[in-house]
């Protein structure tokens, strides 16, 4: 089937586009009453992640308001963890935990093999319902965490503010934990393989944490395993490219580093301007990002004028996919999205034309 | 009186000194038990903080123990804003609080005019008497919270996850911001200026969230004001230069603005490689840090090849103040902060035997 708006898949590969594609991080989520609604009726969010109908229809939700270029999987980024038998589970304003961890080297050595077709099926029954109900209108996204971001939660059991053990385990027992991290590459490279070919056209990889480390601790515990990831995955399904984003959480300092580990498109987040990170890495890479979430609490003039200092601190020319530079909050009005959104095809245009 | 140990004092300047000068940010804090001792004595935070024997006495306890090249005032960074009529007060494990919040332009322009030589006595107080109890071992250091950091806790009310009223005010209210940050980076440069008078012979401005900004809000909302207060500072003291440190948590990506500052020595955190700042800025100023806090949850033998490895990005020559790249955390023993501080004077001794 043709894909009718290809836009999204274009401008990860640096090729020409009318308008500036755009999608948000967690553009299925908790800012919309529907979502709520439906979470509501799965009682709990795991079950809303693991019934491929529910997670269709999340998915389907923010395509329905919004002129978004692309859809992205509903899914939680700990589902390999939890394959894993770390017992993922949520309480109520209180964010991910698991009820066992990760704490010495024998805990990685008695890890389980993962066999993703079997062990997280409901993930890839989710994207090829979705691929069906999507019916060609925009692309579909899949996504992974990246290994040290999935690491730093089976360690710590949850999320955390000093994430002590987990550096503690990567400081006192490298080996175990360099174990971990390539247990968990593998396991990734399957799963987003998995996910391309149920259907996924671009996959991103979440390094929400990679940006607590030091320079030499996020090449070696995070980039040198998304690294891997990326030069495992499939390239082409479907007689097409699959574009992988590489998104680091605060990486803009390691900008070059991320750009050179082969994958398409680099996330940024808020800190970095987007006109400085295109003269670093844009002959290599393109760039999503880069608005900070925060301004959608804003007035709309104020998010107007915020797209428009973006696009143009990008300016023209192609390899801009627009994005906030982490995930929507839930408070954001729904119709400060509409806002975002219409004014980032608005006044992209211009800078399309040659 | 002629200081024993002026190394700190030498290196911000870049000046030769015998061995990397080193302290440590919150070495006066929780994971003293001395500390917390003198603390339930004092019944709570603020009555520590205005009192000021007790601020003296917990200011001195890490010097007793470790060989730390600098003592800095116990206070807290959010005694400009409680001055000013919003009241600060701590619960037990929340973090500050405060019972006024500055949410409407009408909040900015009915705040009092401070008179810190007054109002915020207790803390010149404590200067004195510190500087008198340190008899000349080792220099003081003074500090303020950064304009922009003061800020979004007087409109937060508190700590906050993603900023959101402190980032609507500046987005909607720019003029109301902008009145509020030339309001408290008066008051800073006057209460730093207080400090200098009664002893501290250095002062740090704690930009502790400049760091959730854009690179442009950073620059117009942070580091001008910051840039203000360096140029209103009393450059000398007791016939010495009076060295300011400007310290931005995750300002790694904007190290040339911050040093175009003006001031002497700029902070880093642990996310920048050493010796790449040395190579960006080290020719105009000098560099204190950066090692992980969480390194302290390590062996001795992981915290004692974290040190060799900084103090080798640093490199030979004049320039650097080690210290963590941000506060010790409350769970530390002890017993490692000794081993940190005695591997940095062992280690550095062969970068300056020039």
């Amino acid at each position: 089937m043709t894909l009718q708006n290809d836009r999204f898949l274009r401008a990860l590969l640096r090729e020409p586009v009318d308008v500036t594609p755009i999608w948000m991080m967690r553009q299925a989520g908790r800012y919309l009453p529907e979502y709520r609604e439906t979470r509501k009726q799965a009682g709990n969010f795991m079950t809303l992640c693991q019934t491929p109908e529910l997670a269709c229809e999340v998915t389907l939700q923010p395509l329905r308001r919004y002129a978004f270029d692309a859809a992205i999987l509903f899914s939680d980024i700990l589902t390999i963890p939890d394959a894993l038998g770390l017992g993922l589970y949520f309480e109520e304003g209180e964010g991910p935990r698991f009820r066992k961890t990760i704490r010495e080297a024998t805990d990685v050595s008695n890890l389980p093999k993962l066999n993703t077709s079997q062990d997280l099926s409901y993930v890839t029954d989710a994207v090829r319902l979705i691929r069906q109900e999507l019916n060609g209108s925009v692309p579909l996204i899949g996504f992974s965490g990246s290994p040290w971001t999935l690491a730093t939660y089976m360690i710590e059991g949850g999320g955390s503010k000093d994430f002590r053990h987990a550096k503690q385990f990567m400081y006192n027992e490298p080996d175990a934990m360099h174990g971990l991290l390539s247990l968990l590459a593998e396991a990734v490279t399957d799963y987003l393989n998995a996910q391309i070919e149920a259907g996924a056209q671009a996959v991103q990889i979440f390094d929400t944490w990679g940006g607590i480390l030091t320079p030499t601790a996020y090449q070696q515990f995070s980039l040198d395993y998304m690294q891997k990831i990326v030069s495992g995955l499939h390239r082409e399904h479907e007689g097409r490219q699959v574009p992988v984003i590489l998104f680091t959480k605060n990486g803009g300092q390691w900008l070059e580093s991320i750009a050179a580990s082969n994958c398409h498109c680099v996330g940024l987040d808020w800190t970095v301007d987007i006109g400085d990170a295109r003269r670093r890495i844009g002959s290599s890479v393109s760039l999503q990002g880069n608005m900070d979430p925060s301004i959608l609490y804003a007035s709309p003039d104020a998010i107007r004028a915020e797209v428009a200092r973006i696009l143009e601190q990008f300016g023209e020319g192609e390899g801009h996919v627009f994005n906030l530079g982490h995930g929507i909050t839930p408070q954001v009005d729904p119709a400060n999205v509409a806002v975002f959104v219409d004014a980032v095809h608005e006044y992209s245009e211009k800078y399309h034309r040659n």
